[in-house]
């Protein structure tokens, strides 16, 4: 069995050695990693300059580095990398969470994308601390996950599974939940400055405000991660709104 | 009333210049749009550099030029440029297709969903056709659509419009039709060669394949462009796959 592994916090992040250090036990791991961080890249492709890969000793020498997107690594994987087509596609482990309105944002999520886009089962995974973060957890259970994906077949078709885990030691983790996208906004999104030039700049920030319903129905990925639990979301690849379809049938119909 | 008008194909694009002079005729128009053409960078953001906004002299002066994607230039435009919230946010003309799968990669697309992200309605608008398009038809079918979106106060919430429109004469436009995203794939996506130095490079390309079924019953977006029919396909921005999460619910019962 073989799992194409990739991320977008680079070759060099630790989420991914782990990763790979315990995916190798199950499967034949081959890397296709960015070059650089590669973060909030959304679903880009590089279009306007050539991609390089370039083989690595890490890993066992099964890795590659490119100078591209996560969807860049899949897509350049599955044509021209690989001698045989994966099983499995895995993204992460990305430091940080990738939730609500983040997976459209999240190169993570995008690697995963790219292969559920091209035909293969495909899950991405995150821990949901960016400093300090523990992917011990994060790293067994997806382990565990891919074996049984594996073991029977896929998943649901054309559906990738995000997953986030709490970034706490793994007794500390209250169980798993399979959640729905929550409601994540950002606030203050720029920090305005002037340079020594006099001309003013904007970085890109923002706090995160996360609305979680406190009912015991909120079935959310936030609600998931605010209790220590592990949220696995199925992300479709269809994003026909067709209950839309019917309420636009009329909308045109005084227009040319 | 107001409206944000942005692209990928940069402030230069013919396609941005020919909607602007539809759309200033129905309300105030402000253009914030990428520096230099940002085609396929998906719904990425710019992070690790800041964004430098220049007020330029075209459009009436009613324009900024931004060095960030167009999610970048939507999100600077409501939470720093604007004096007035936009009544709506449309991005285009694209030139080329956004058809099917392509949604995933499109600069044009993503601007329209940074705005319904953001609480706004918005669309996105290109032409099928790379080499020599014709925006007439688009602008004008745009026009009438972003008024009678500014008339009814919305669409659907929480949906993006997306339009693709034949780059044909107008009298040869044969209808305009409410779609599904439809089947496309590109083949043979890699273009490998070696560079003077002996090292190997890769062109991302690829051959288009439209799945179009025949029968009557193919309402696709792909179809209506084979028709010569406008198409107008309802994007939900919620991806959860609420169906699998049925599906998935004891996926997970042997998992620690």
């Amino acid at each position: 069995m073989r799992i194409l592994l990739t991320n977008d916090d680079s070759i060099q992040a630790k989420g991914l050695a782990v990763l790979w250090s315990q995916l190798k036990e199950i499967a034949e791991v081959m890397i296709v990693a960015p070059d650089r961080e590669r973060s909030a890249t959304g679903h880009g492709i590089t279009m306007d300059i050539p991609l390089r890969a370039e083989k690595t000793s890490l890993f066992d020498g099964k890795a590659w580095v490119v100078n591209g997107t996560p969807a860049d690594c899949v897509k350049l994987a599955v044509n021209c990398l690989l001698d045989e087509k994966p099983d499995l596609i895995v993204a992460g482990i990305n430091r940080g969470s990738n939730l609500g309105v983040d997976i459209f944002y999240s190169g993570t999520v995008s690697g995963a994308l790219e292969g559920i886009i091209l035909g293969f089962p495909a899950m991405a995974v995150s821990v949901t601390e960016y400093m300090n973060p523990d992917y011990r957890y994060a790293a067994s259970f997806t382990k565990k996950l891919a074996l049984k994906v594996l073991r029977t077949g896929g998943i649901c078709k054309d559906t990738l599974l995000n997953i986030n885990v709490p970034s706490v030691a793994p007794d500390q983790i209250q169980g798993v939940e399979i959640t729905r996208l929550g409601s994540r906004k950002y606030i203050n999104s720029f920090d305005a400055r002037v340079d020594p030039r006099g001309k003013a700049y904007y970085w890109l920030g923002g706090e995160v405000v996360d609305h979680v319903d406190e009912s015991s129905a909120d079935d959310t990925d936030v609600a998931s991660i605010r209790d220590n639990k592990v949220s696995v979301t199925p992300i479709q690849v269809d994003l026909t709104n067709y209950r839309a379809m019917e309420t636009l049938k009329d909308f045109f119909d005084d227009l040319p």
